[in-house]
Order: C-alpha cells, then sequence, then structure tokens
C-alpha cells in the first residue's frame, strides 16, 4: 500500500497544498483561499477537509496517508506552539497536534513557512546534494532557513534563521517593520533594491535607462545593471555588498555547504549569486572553506515540499 | 564495572587531560606538556599512553575505558579531518581514528577546542538546563562554540562558531589576524579592550585612573569601569556594544537559549553580562524572544568536560 506524505503552505491569503511520494515526487497540488475569519479558527479545519476530499477523489485510504507537515507564516516554538501569528489572527495555538488530531492521530509537523522553504530546497531544489545550507529568500522582504545536516534550526523561540533583522547598514535612514534602521531585510529585498536604486536616481544628474521606467521595479534594475546601466550598477552593487556582508557573517556561524538564494530577486539569477559572492569572497578570508552560493529551483513550490519532508521526518521519528 | 571517558584538550604547550564518571563527575585532572618535535606526531601517542598509564595506576582495566575526546585547537571538518593546525604542526590528520587505533578500537571523537568549550559549559556548566547555547570565550582572542539541542554545530569545514572573525567595526584602523579590519576578535577580547581604553586615554585630557597603571590590563579597565572611571566606562561601553551586536545577530541566526560569556574578561562577572545584555536588548527587538546571558562556570576546564560528553555522544551512537 503506497504511502503518501501532504505538505500544506499556509498563507495569509492562500492555502498551498502539496501531495508527495516518500520519494519526493509531487503528485499534485493545489490552492484554497485562507479561512482567516474567527481569528483562523477554520484554517485547520479546512486543511483537514481538503486532505479528506484530496484522498477520496483519488482513490486514497487515510491509512496511506502518513503524515502531513504545516508552513506557518509567522514563528514556531521549538515545543510547536505558535505563541502569536498577526497574518492568521493566532495566538496560542498548537497546529500539529490540533490538525493530528482531526485526521486521526497521524504524524503532524509544523514550522516558520521559511524553514520550510529552506527544507524543500534542501531536500529537493537548489540544495540538493549538500548536507547543510542556508536558504535566503529575497522577496518583499528577507526571510530565511537554516538546515545543518538535515536537521532544521528551528531556534529556541522560533527565530532560527531570521536574519532578515540583522542590521547591516546603520546610516539607512528608514525605519524597518521591527523599529530598527538598516535591517538587511530592508536593503536586500525587491523593495529595498528599487528603494536605493531611486535614491541613486534622485541623487545624481547621470543619465540612466531607469529615469524612463513609469513604476521601477527590482527587475528592471538588474535588467539595466546587466547591460551596463552605471546607476543601476550601483545600486545592485550597493545593496549586493550588504547581502555578501551577512552571508559572510553567517558563514562564520554556521558554516554550511552552500547558501541558496530564492524568491522574486534570484529571478535575476546567476548574476546575483556571482556579485554576492564576490562581496562575500571579499569579506570572509576562508579560502576553501567558502560555501556556495546557488539559486533555489522550486520557486513558491519550495513550502510545500519542505513542510512535506518534515512529515517524513517526524513520522520516521 | 564502572566505565569512564576521558576529555583532552590539547593546546599548543600543554595537554589537559581529565577522567570522568558518566554522571559528569570529574575524578582526576592533569596536565602534560604537548610534545611539538617532529610536526606533532607524538602527540597522539602520548596521549595513548598517559591515558593507558592512569588507567594502570587507578586500578582501571583498559575494558572499563568507554571513549575519549579530544579539543583541537583549529578547525576539525565535518568528516573528523584536520586539514591544517598550525599550532600542532598538523596537516591532513584524522586524530579519532589515529587515537581509536592506539586505544584498540574504542570510541574516540574530536572537535575544535572552542566548541569542546562549548559542550562542557553547556553540559556541566553556565548553560546546565539549557537546550541551546552560544558560548563565547573572551580571551587574548574571541572563540565561540554553537550547541542546539544538544547538538555542536561543526560546520562543513570546521568553522561553525568562529563569529570573532565576524567583522563588527570597519573604522577599526588596525588589522586582525584573518586579514581583515575590525573583527570582533579584535574589540571585545582582553587584548582588543585593552588597545581601545589606550586610545580613549591618548585622545583626552580627562584624568582617569588608568593613567596610573604601569602595565594596562583588561582587568584595570573593568575595576575602574566599575568604580565610576568615565574613561574606563568609555571603553568597556564601547567594546561591549559590539559584542551587544554580534550577539544580537548570532540570535537572529540560531536562535540560543543562552549565551555563555567565558574566558579571562569574563571574569568580570555580572557587570560584563549585564552591560553587554543592555546593548544586545536595544539591539535585538525580540521581546520574551530574547536569550539570557551567563557566566561560564568551568573555566579552563571546560575543553575537557566537553570532550568527555563529545566522547560519551560518539560512544552512544
Amino acid at each position: 500500500m503506497k504511502q503518501i506524505y501532504f505538505g500544506v503552505d499556509i498563507g495569509g491569503t492562500a492555502m498551498k497544498h502539496g501531495v508527495f511520494t516518500p520519494e519526493g515526487d509531487m503528485l499534485d497540488k493545489w490552492e484554497v483561499p485562507t479561512p482567516l475569519e474567527e481569528h483562523g479558527s477554520r484554517i485547520l479545519l479546512t486543511v483537514a477537509q481538503e486532505i479528506r476530499r484530496w484522498c477520496g477523489a483519488h482513490g486514497y485510504e487515510m491509512a496511506q496517508l502518513a503524515g502531513v507537515g504545516l508552513g506557518i507564516p509567522g514563528p514556531v516554538r521549538r515545543d510547536g506552539v505558535v505563541e502569536r501569528c498577526v497574518n492568521l489572527g493566532w495566538g496560542g495555538v498548537h497546529p500539529a497536534s490540533e490538525l493530528s488530531a482531526l485526521l486521526g492521530g497521524i504524524p503532524v509537523a509544523a514550522a516558520n513557512d521559511a524553514n520550510a522553504a529552506a527544507m524543500g530546497e534542501y531536500w529537493q531544489g537548489g540544495g540538493k546534494g549538500y548536507e547543510s545550507v542556508v536558504f535566503i529568500t529575497l522577496g518583499t522582504g528577507v526571510g530565511s532557513g537554516i538546515i545543518l545536516d538535515g536537521r532544521m534550526i528551528h531556534g529556541a523561540k522560533g527565530l532560527g534563521g531570521e536574519i532578515g533583522h540583522i542590521i547591516v547598514d546603520p546610516s539607512e535612514p528608514e525605519m524597518c517593520s521591527c523599529g530598527h534602521y538598516g535591517c538587511l531585510n530592508q536593503i536586500a529585498s525587491a523593495t529595498g533594491i528599487v528603494t536605493r536604486a531611486k535614491r541613486f536616481l534622485a541623487a545624481s544628474d547621470a543619465p540612466s535607462a531607469l529615469r524612463a521606467a513609469e513604476k521601477l521595479t527590482c527587475k528592471d534594475v538588474f535588467d539595466a545593471a546587466k547591460a551596463g546601466d552605471a546607476l543601476a550598477v550601483q545600486a545592485v552593487e550597493n545593496c549586493l555588498s550588504f547581502l555578501g556582508k551577512s552571508i559572510s557573517d553567517a558563514s562564520y556561524t554556521v558554516d554550511p555547504d552552500a547558501f541558496i538564494l530564492g524568491g522574486g530577486v534570484a529571478k535575476a539569477g546567476q548574476y546575483l549569486a556571482d556579485v554576492t559572492y564576490r562581496y562575500y569572497s571579499d569579506m570572509a578570508n576562508l579560502g576553501d572553506g567558502r560555501a556556495q552560493i546557488v539559486l533555489a529551483r522550486l520557486g513558491n513550490d519550495a513550502g510545500i515540499y519542505g513542510a512535506a519532508k518534515l512529515a517524513m521526518d517526524c513520522a520516521a521519528q
């Protein structure tokens, strides 16, 4: 009787479900809206219903369901408790045990969504073949997850891999959501790169292809930088110098085999990895001890892959 | 038949041996000079001889020897290889398997000495009772080791916990041994605190008790700061602000329950922990998510305790 695992990435808008074989092949995936009403109290009920519905529709018995993993958009404490998740309206929830109870006691694991995505990329994405990775997702903000020797670093309070809030440029004039100035989050995110590009444009009269953009995007900045536009290059180099510094610092802390760059900014491809690596190697005097910098491969599916892998690891214990 | 474990801390001058019960009680400890001649090729032979000698002299049979742990003054790769250890003259040595062969095949584990000390403090010192700790030793340099959920973070290349080489103050005018400027190592070490105190003294005409010191020590600086000497306070606050920043950064990376401060500088006691915590909490907007900052308790014995614990963990596998 073939076993299956579910990976569910619970976001503030949609919940993405994925069904996986023990070998890591994805059999199916789909999304449903996240029911945020009543402090998110219907979220796990809906996940349980979706899982039962899929199994019924595809001829799987519940006995074949070997485990479910959940990615949560907020900190998950080491003991599995979500003390507070603003995006879902949750406070003091233990999602793994609640969902397990709704599904007849099967193994359920829960982790922060960036950590789950890190596990996904480690297992079946850009980190495949490495033993230890740090995944950094560069989107509207900067998220991160750490996998060392196959184990996720949740952290004592669920803050493992929150490197987006490390202050890297105290000269930054705008305040980060955390109340500090100059977090990596504000600089190496898509938002941060656009903000800095606009500042460089405003501070100079030099010609730049970026001046023609109606609504400047991160892609515009990278495209212009790749084409040699001096102001775009300046913005990219400035932002990635701080990313390289953060990678250097993390290298001296957890010393992974590889850093995996994902999120919207990573669509800039190898150019992003190359420029970042230049700053990293400049700052980390490690010779052969330096880690690789590689690109993520699973896109928005990283979370469901990683959640499913967490379910497998949990079921195997 | 009662089992015993040996923990051996191999330094560039002396090798400290400790004998431990499985419960963590130290039965004996002693030191012998490190035989550095012939590229350190007699080091492990000497350790094996010392262990056999002690067992014979104290009525223990070799069958009671359940494991040996080694602390090495250089990086130990994840696979146990010491690629290069300048202090011992080693290149391409696998100390655990070599010593195991010399002792009839018993389990032997090896780790970087700061990592071993971290394990010791975690097991029987200032970190007792916590699940995850970062140990920072502030001596002539800054060393560090990370234990998460009881597991040591060796790192892919043996560089886990090398936070002493994270650049925290790029304005530092002197060069660190690693070739960079402003590593934590240069600022929060005993050496660094004295250097900065001298700079503040030279830059000011203000009176200070420190001006009377013939050869200024780190203890002088802390004693004067505790007594309210303005220039000493300035030096301590400056250096510990960078330590607080590093602790904040590590908190956002691996999120331990506690940071343990050891080494000569930690003789300054609770004052050190309190000032550092003030900067840490200023920089890490984590509320209850913040880690504790505690003092090390085992002094120079941390390494042999930790090496013995590594031996136990290795033997239990």
